[in-house]
């Protein structure tokens, strides 16, 4: 791909809009003040706050923003051209967009004949009109106006002149940039490059690429759009929207930047990418696959033993890119086939004068080997294999220990809405506390009755939250085979993950529970003793 | 983007050996074995079954795959060339390959002339050697062979007369195909494609294209490099692979059969594209997001109003293609379910009087979709749904009531093995039975248990075994979500499958325990009839 070196393009975010739009998906005013900074923060360019005029808690969440202050970002509004044969002005949506504090309204419109005709029901020259009058009512009325050309690739494919003569329309009525939608996520990038190139032809104005993932094309359209001239790219941070969802605008920024060698956002807003995405998605309670590219967990991490060998040697043997550019790290993951190499990096995490060959290390090894063998899986967590190191190695001094535990499940009858509780003792230096618990089911029961009676001792739990839960049958056959349970935690800042095996469900979720809590302890200490030398 | 109208392009699939480097993936033989079952069904030309001279595990699944029929496909080992230095006869790996039983061998090697200097640590004249020899070795040995390019495109860049060098050795030695892998997935599609032409120019043998995830590219690399002249495909069905994942197989399938006009599947092949994808991450224990494009859940489904009229009145108004086409369907808002044909096939299996559109089968049919919006599924639980039609239709008299139970797990003590223990109280036709068993866990008590006490009654549980146990997590995050337990059991001359739903796992497995005693009671007695009548 040809790239003008440097070359600025504006990065338009539509988490909040389309991004809501998502099977899911589900936002309150606080979690969109909440995204909105962490937007503005990275650097994106223009956040799509929402329609104001559809529902209460986008007019209220407009209100909000009037008391934002934002270092970067402009805000945009949404909203519809008018309808057929009414007047701009007496438009409650376009006048609903007009009361915001937003500098930027994105209307949309239809592009394609056929939507006029067979959805719209009206005219080729009214829909013109309609655009417009629409764009010219809000940009007099000192909106920056993005046109919206709704299905417009579809539309460019079943009558050229007409697609055209919509953005035109657009340009007239004074809007300062086309932006031209992929609706339904069909259009190949080949095509969207061509059209795009047209379209630059045909227009002054700004031209942005807004495409849709139906295809498992969202990113490379976005990509060809801005070989093809566009200088904005729309999406959703990770993703998100209707179907299939947006565009990724994470990767198409990683993509843009790093390897086109394009602007979208400062190097050092680049490395906050990562972290920006784990916050947005703990915002939306939209657990990410860890597969996301160059900001998920699995992005540069490394399980075949040859594999990490040669990355351990030269880094882009096996990388793409340096996962720290985008914030990202490399991980090696634990398995049968990762070697010495990969277990000796963690032990010298805590101690760099354990040698390779040294008995401390082969009796990490050797209880490594032996919990596999259980069958524990160490991969993608190693939170888990650093506490193992730690206690091989005497480096761990027991924040708790769990004296007894009682679990009953019954029955479930009317009028009771929990079917399970649980009784924990814990014991903190020589003192006990013992916390119950009802819960959906013992381990949720338990979870609770543990967290409930280590809060008094331990008070930063509080922020631990459990984002996700595996169960994974390892031995084929019948309900007494052994499982395997990963627990995914969170405290808002990091995101972990701990495992336990056992043929018994609640003792694996123990095992990987009271190793999740440790883990995070464990790290609080670590950060006061870091806060207190730096 | 161009098409040769109808060319046949080969689809090659690494699930069970690329996607097994994917992140908490780790298949059983016997999932590995159904999973090559559902690859063939759907006409995939090539099956990569994994590397013989990796572990023991492999060896045993090459084993089991002498036994196994296919239908359509061709299986492929995997290994690497010979080791620098050595003869490609005293190769371990070279060995094992030609042991099994499969009509191709892939063998990767490297492409890269920095890899092979500074990784491999050889020299170029080696490389070239070693990837001749150990093609030769194999095809004159009776294997296909696939010489895997490895880091073929940024070897390409870096060198590309060398890079071409090793695909001339590889045609040499009698290879029939040259894979050219984009291993880091860090290359443009634009790139893909020019580079693909250069090698379609160079060699005359077969040219495969092998993409991964890592910029979110890989579909659309994929594409390319068929557009430049690859005539196979590689990939993941479902994308699994290290890192961002492998190419996803299913979304290039469909986009190159649906959009470009090249053949992959027969036409009604296609159809089963999104069945095969739910059943293949059943197996792998992998969730799907339901945002896969073709295939995902969400990929057809209509959230926005305006969206729903549209579609309602023009399908394709907001759908890129016809759902039906790979097998997926158009969903409104949270409900619609499977087909109204499927079930009025299995109503008929009870009385073919009902007709589809009467009160019965609309009960039937409210009641499928209640529970699916509860989180069942019943793909591949179909006796669950005959129990279900027979109940609604008021033609199923309970077998046995469970009228009470309770579970107790306790901290495991040493010289305890058992953490569990529960007590079942059933009833049949007013007779009471009680039981108590200890177990492994709660869920394992309460099966032993419910068995022990109907045993008295129904003797023939006692050739009742349960042959597999998943448990899947369905909403995401914490304990308190979601589980969907399947239960598969066998008598010995059946086997089937039973779902329960719950937020607890004892719950959600005394559904399916439940169910799956009922099925096997029920069977019993049409058996009986049947024995009688004729």
């Amino acid at each position: 791909m040809k790239t003008e070196a440097n070359k600025k393009i504006v990065t338009f975010d539509s988490t909040l809009r389309d991004g809501a739009q998502a099977e899911g998906i589900s936002f309150s005013v606080k979690d969109k003040l909440d995204i909105v900074k962490i937007l503005d923060e990275l650097g994106i360019d223009i956040i799509e706050a929402g329609n104001p005029g559809s529902n209460p808690k986008d007019i209220a969440f407009f209100e909000a923003l009037k008391e934002t202050k934002l270092t970067h970002a402009a805000l945009c509004a949404f909203g519809s051209t008018r309808h057929p044969g009414k007047n701009a002005e007496d438009d409650a949506n376009l006048q609903a967009i007009l009361q915001t504090c937003t500098q930027y309204a994105a209307i949309f419109g239809k592009a394609s004949a056929f939507h006029v005709e067979t959805i719209l029901n009206t005219t080729r020259e009214e829909n013109l009109a309609m655009i417009e009058d629409s764009c010219r009512f809000l940009s007099e009325n000192g909106k920056e106006v993005i046109f919206d050309a709704e299905h417009f690739f579809d539309g460019y494919k079943l009558d050229a002149a007409y697609a055209l003569e919509t953005l035109k329309a657009a340009e007239k009525g004074g809007a300062v940039c086309v932006c031209l939608c992929d609706t339904n996520g069909g259009t190949l990038p080949s095509e969207v490059k061509d059209i795009v190139a047209k379209v630059c032809q045909t227009v002054a104005i700004n031209v942005a690429i807004h495409a849709h993932n139906d295809s498992g094309l969202g990113v490379a359209a976005s990509l060809t759009g801005v070989e093809g001239g566009a200088n904005q790219v729309q999406g959703t941070f990770l993703g998100y929207g209707e179907r299939c969802g947006n565009a990724n605008l994470a990767t198409i920024i990683a993509d843009l930047q790093v390897k086109m060698g394009y602007a979208c956002l400062s190097e050092s807003a680049l490395k906050k990418m990562t972290s920006s995405a784990i916050k947005i998605a703990e915002i939306s309670n939209y657990a990410l696959t860890g597969r996301e590219p160059y900001i998920g967990k699995s992005a540069f991490a490394h399980k075949g033993g040859m594999h990490i060998d040669a990355v351990l040697k030269e880094p882009h043997s096996f990388e793409h890119i340096d996962p720290e550019r985008v914030g990202n790290q490399r991980r090696i993951l634990m398995s049968e086939v990762a070697g010495r190499g990969t277990i000796i990096q963690l032990i010298h995490d805590i101690d760099p004068t354990i040698e390779k060959h040294s008995e401390e290390a082969t009796k990490v090894m050797d209880r490594i080997k032996e919990l596999e063998y259980e069958g524990y899986q160490f991969e993608g967590a190693e939170s888990s294999v650093k506490l193992l190191i730690r206690k091989e190695l005497g480096r761990f001094k027991p924040f708790f220990k769990i004296e007894d535990f009682k679990t009953i499940g019954e029955k479930p009858v009317a009028g009771r809405a929990l079917s399970a509780s649980a009784i924990v003792k814990v014991s903190v230096d020589g003192k006990e506390a013992i916390n119950a618990a009802e819960g959906d089911g013992p381990v949720n029961a338990l979870d609770k009755a543990l967290r409930a009676a280590l809060e008094s001792f331990y008070p930063s739990i509080k922020t631990l939250r459990l984002t996700d839960f595996k169960v994974r049958v390892i031995d084929q056959g019948a309900t007494a085979s052994k499982v395997r349970v990963l627990i995914e935690s969170s405290d808002g800042r990091d995101i972990w993950t701990n495992v336990g095996v056992s043929t018994d469900v609640i003792e694996a979720s123990l095992v990987a529970l009271t190793d999740s809590i440790e883990y995070k302890l464990l790290k609080d200490m670590e950060q006061k003793i870091k806060d207190y030398y730096l």
